[in-house]
């Protein structure tokens, strides 16, 4: 079964600092067009950190304008311009948790929302962490607080909403998927 | 610490079938302005169904036309205007995959991309899986191949990159710590 659509136009509609948007008509198998609206974006990086115990979790409390409200999540960024993802996590480690990671370990490779979004996301376990040598500087525009939790506390987290989203909750799974193995 | 950002100022830009897009300038905790590009969307679920064994993780194929390619995803979909998760979820189901669940357990509800986007996904484990009686009409430019893969060939579709998305990878995650509760 053949599913592509063909391409008839695009029009572009808006070109951000983050984002691009644009709309497509396409073909459908069917012969019959359709209307797609594609948000583009340059992809991103988080990083699974946890602290020497390896018995917290370590979490970024910040101002999330789209949901209008302080979220806690794992350590994350936007992949620059030809930057590879393993230099975004390694710089984005420094800047947000001025911490360097001895091995970065890719757990995941996800697009975020498939249906109207190409953001690529790439997620790392980080070992061996370090405090960095040099710090680098922070976005201006960005205000962070630093949070480290027990599996128990991430547990309310959760259960509170202030940890509600994707990638934050694959780091959780995955941090009980590691715990479960480390036991078995 | 207060981390929030005062809204200054909200341009629309952007009125489409499944996102709004919208630009605001905000005043952050020290008092400088920055710009936030922000996508409105109404919610999705996603649904995370097993075979009757419960031995084979049941999933979607279909393109996507901001990865330009097709992918294997857990059934999903968008939440109407005034419709309730679980309605969604069980619409979806029967449309879909054409089962019905006797019980949704809601997993998961998280934003799919806080740092750009609004989009609230809810995640449901289905219970008790029955083929529907009365099946409902398919969307007219959907096109969808079911499937059905064991843990070992799921985990292959990852490695390979035909599961790519967030969603669908949580599932499969959440999968794996339920067989090792089953397990334990």
């Amino acid at each position: 079964m053949n599913f592509e659509e063909k391409v008839l136009t695009t029009k572009s509609i808006y070109h951000g600092r983050i984002i691009n948007l644009e709309e497509q008509t396409v073909e459908l198998p069917n012969g019959q067009t359709a209307q797609r609206e594609i948000v583009r974006h340059h992809g991103a990086v988080a990083l699974l950190c946890l602290t020497a115990a390896q018995d917290k979790l370590i979490l970024v409390r910040q101002w999330r304008q789209p949901l209008s409200k302080t979220t806690l999540e794992i350590p994350a960024g936007k992949i620059e311009i030809n930057e590879s993802p393993s230099v975004t996590a390694e710089r984005e480690l420094n800047e947000e948790v001025r911490l360097t990671a001895k091995r970065l370990e890719k757990i995941a490779v996800f697009y975020t929302s498939p249906g109207f979004a190409d953001e690529k996301m790439y997620l790392y376990l980080a070992h061996d962490l370090q405090p960095v040598q040099k710090k680098l500087p922070q976005d201006a525009d960005e205000f962070l607080e630093l949070v480290e939790l027990t599996m128990e506390e991430t547990d309310q987290a959760v259960e509170q909403g202030e940890i509600c989203d994707s990638k934050t909750l694959m780091a959780v799974w995955y941090w009980k998927l590691l715990q479960t193995q480390a036991k078995g």
